[in-house]
């Protein structure tokens, strides 16, 4: 019964004249985000938009962003961010296989822009489309519509559209109140990005509560700080990366902080030092761990006041469910594994995806059973603490983002000189993980050749950090599958393991 | 898609092994409570109880009626709770209404056994009711499905079952999280009766998050203080009257109570002067105002931090809507009115009731144009704070209980030497409003004989606590009608009013 319109309306008639948004000189309050809302859902209907159309999103953080991300689907269409930082031919397989008539983007014109009927360029065609009056939103929008489709993976194969409804998106946001303590007077930094669900998970809660949302357009670790002192900002989400910078950053030049009460990370694994370094130059903060995944809407578990545990045992683990949620240690038939056995980490509750767009294959292999199966391997202890110890996906978690190693092998592999590759995730202080490629060749090629070959089909952030070139066959089971496991030992050896 | 039954497998596989509830010399862990709830569930279909069956609950507070509480609902049937301050006469009528088969209690046997299939006495023949093999709860329970009946005031009339469902009271649950900020380590004292939602908002919420309840049987101050001592108590509920007296015995007597953190209030109006003693005798805690209506599952507005707030324009408010929940000042034709308009309170959300048991035209009544149709007036400002300023409904709200003006007419009319009556509450210190009785008299009688007269057929609380007897007819209104703002008048000069 709830949709994307109940904060909005609530924000209206509980805190309208409260600050919503802060980005750069920009200040709006509740009435004037939700009447630009209004305004842009109009403008939308305006070019011929009907319930249930696609609509891509490609942008910095902005208060624009952010009123793309409420009026959408509030307004009955559906939302698609797409992440800025892939490349045209990533961005253009999405789009087309999302459908998405209309592209809202920040970017220069491009070859892109074919792809759509109509392109509202960011901020002159924006400001544009909201010169028409605001029209209330339409009264059938209903919690089991689809609010966004959420792109995981970058191109052919690995990507798949996420389909999340008003429901599974609203559920989450119930969810996180259970740790997060959301109040009126807080004041949260958004500077993971928009596009990805650890930037937007709390604009629902935030707009509901009326909160303020101190947006940043992008991660630089001396303008966090300077913002986290200037606007007073009580609470914001890092990922591990931005989380080991902003404490080495304040650390050498420390800026007055005291309005922060919690620092939540996520999206990939923080090493314990990370942690530590964050206690140090943040004290008395509270630190909570989050695990979660697209299809998930995305929390599953939260450790909250991490910052007291790091010395015990629960210093390794991502928590427990988060209210509303229920996780499972499922063995290869599905079914419920006993506390401390290892298997696939299994997610079930009202925030669980619907499915991937036009993918019922991947659909029914991910929700088998009734359980989303998250392709982590994991276990949980007697008091309902998860403990990743594997992925079962063959997946990177790099600085927040996940890196399909399949991708990046078809992309090396096209290469003539390539005869075999695999991509495997190394440990990394930076990044948590970093791409490094095993590449077997049949004719003479240089590192430089293949990074180079692979910049011009899949993102910077996929692109290998490191490459072992080698003439020897890849290590293969009897089946003749490459023995990733193997290939990570020497990596990984003597490291402390803390995925999440 | 959540019901009862989700907290209670969360709770399993979060915290099953922390301390759940606390009842005198009882301490139950979760998996301890939850083992009892699906023993008792299986003890109920062993009687005989099926699907939608009705079971009522007559009993001070305990740990068996926080068991019953849960499991009632999670086995698919209907739970009834009844008021134990209410006479036989009362609690038949409620029985009968609701067609309760099984009656669960802690009173002796007397005739109101005889409305019932099965008596479950505590604690005798529930524990041996519970000396069965758990079941798993049925899988099919959904969140539309019927969860309890809750009665509003008391004889024929006045009495109508609230109907609740799993979502209403789920729906109230995630809402309070946005300002009672629930955690695994809070210790929350169930002291206001659990027959009530004042006594029972907090029992889902702390099973699915893991905090444990304290539960005192009956409000006494000294224990009350003695229980948020030696019990670490940080957070709980009282009704005005509570607080008054907690408030007065604490600063004769003081408690180390640095454990707690927050006392939200509700269920009846607190005068500014019951405020401003809780404040000197609990410094430093979070005084939380809250209002609510049982058919709103109960939460409906909340104002956190009224403790800094009592000398500012808002220390007058009942707050700002609970998330996920919808108010709007209604006109006589159902719209809504501008800020600051008086009209009648209007609440809308997944947490309103389904109707009233058996009476749709009440229903309907209640339920019109889509909005609960609360019974009080008041004004919503522009930053959508509620102000009360008087009741539509001919109801008196003393100690935390709603008395319905005609049931106590009827009562007093009954007596022969009685020509008219008119009830109002009148203000009082300690119980915020008390019943108070105009009569006017055919033939000689004293407020001794009517006050014993009333005593026979209504509960203590609805009998009132002052009189006059007139041999002047009341004043009424050119149709006929008994003009009782003409005998409130008088009574209400020069007091604050502050109604909630």
């Amino acid at each position: 019964m709830h949709t994307f319109q109940d904060p909005l309306r609530h924000a209206l008639t509980s805190h309208a004249h409260s600050e919503a948004v802060v980005c750069g000189d920009v200040r709006q309050d509740f009435a004037t985000t939700i009447d630009r809302c209004q305004r842009l859902a109009a403008g939308l209907r305006n070019l011929g938009l009907e319930r249930r159309d696609r609509v891509a999103v490609v942008a910095q953080n902005c208060h624009r962003y952010i009123e793309a991300y409420l009026a959408i689907p509030a307004a009955g269409f559906v939302l698609v961010p797409l992440n800025s930082r892939h490349t045209d031919h990533e961005l253009s397989y999405a789009a087309v296989d999302a459908g998405a008539r209309i592209l809202i983007t920040d970017r220069p014109p491009s070859d892109l822009d074919s792809d759509f009927e109509h392109v509202v360029r960011i901020p002159d065609d924006y400001e544009a489309l909201l010169d028409t009056p605001a029209e209330p939103f339409p009264d059938d929008v209903a919690e089991t519509d689809l609010a966004g489709l959420f792109y995981t993976g970058g191109t052919t194969g690995a990507a798949k559209g996420v389909m999340l409804t008003h429901r599974n998106l609203i559920a989450n946001t119930w969810s996180c109140f259970s740790w997060n303590k959301l109040a009126r007077d807080d004041r949260y930094l958004v500077v993971a990005p928009l596009f990805h669900a650890a930037g937007s998970v709390a604009v629902l809660g935030s707009i509901w509560i009326g909160a303020t949302q101190v947006i940043q357009p992008s991660f630089e670790p001396n303008n966090t700080l300077d913002l986290l002192e200037s606007e007073r900002i009580t609470s914001t989400l890092l990922v591990p990366t931005m989380l080991a910078a902003a404490s080495d950053v304040q650390l050498e030049n420390p800026r007055n902080v005291s309005s922060l009460r919690m620092l939540s990370h996520g999206a990939s694994p923080a090493t314990m030092a990370t942690l530590r370094r964050a206690v140090e130059a943040f004290p008395g903060v509270e630190l909570v761990h989050l695990y979660g995944a697209t299809e998930a809407a995305p929390l599953v578990t939260a450790l909250p006041d991490e910052q007291l545990l790091l010395d015990t045992p629960l210093g390794r683990s991502c928590g427990a469910a988060s209210m509303g949620v229920e996780i499972a240690i499922l063995d290869q038939d599905d079914e419920r594994m006993e506390a401390d056995e290892i298997g696939e980490v299994g997610v079930r509750g009202p925030n669980i995806m619907q499915g991937y767009w036009g993918r019922p294959d991947d659909t029914e292999a991910a929700l088998r059973s009734g359980w989303y199966h998250s392709g982590d391997v994991g276990r949980i202890d007697s008091d309902g603490h998860l403990f990743l110890v594997d992925r079962s996906k063959d997946m990177i978690v790099t600085g927040g983002e996940n890196v399909y190693s399949t991708e990046v092998e078809d992309a090396i592999a096209s290469h003539p000189a390539v005869a075999e590759v695999a991509v495997i995730g190394v440990p990394n202080e930076r990044w948590g993980e970093a791409v490094h490629a095993v590449v077997v060749t049949r004719s003479p090629v240089d590192e430089a050749e293949l990074i180079e070959h692979c910049r011009s089909t899949i993102a910077g952030y996929k692109v290998p950090k490191s490459m072992e070139i080698s003439d020897q066959p890849l290590p293969k089971s009897s089946a003749g599958k490459i023995l990733k496991r193997t290939l990570r030992e020497p990596h990984w050896a003597g490291y402390e393991t803390r995925i999440s």
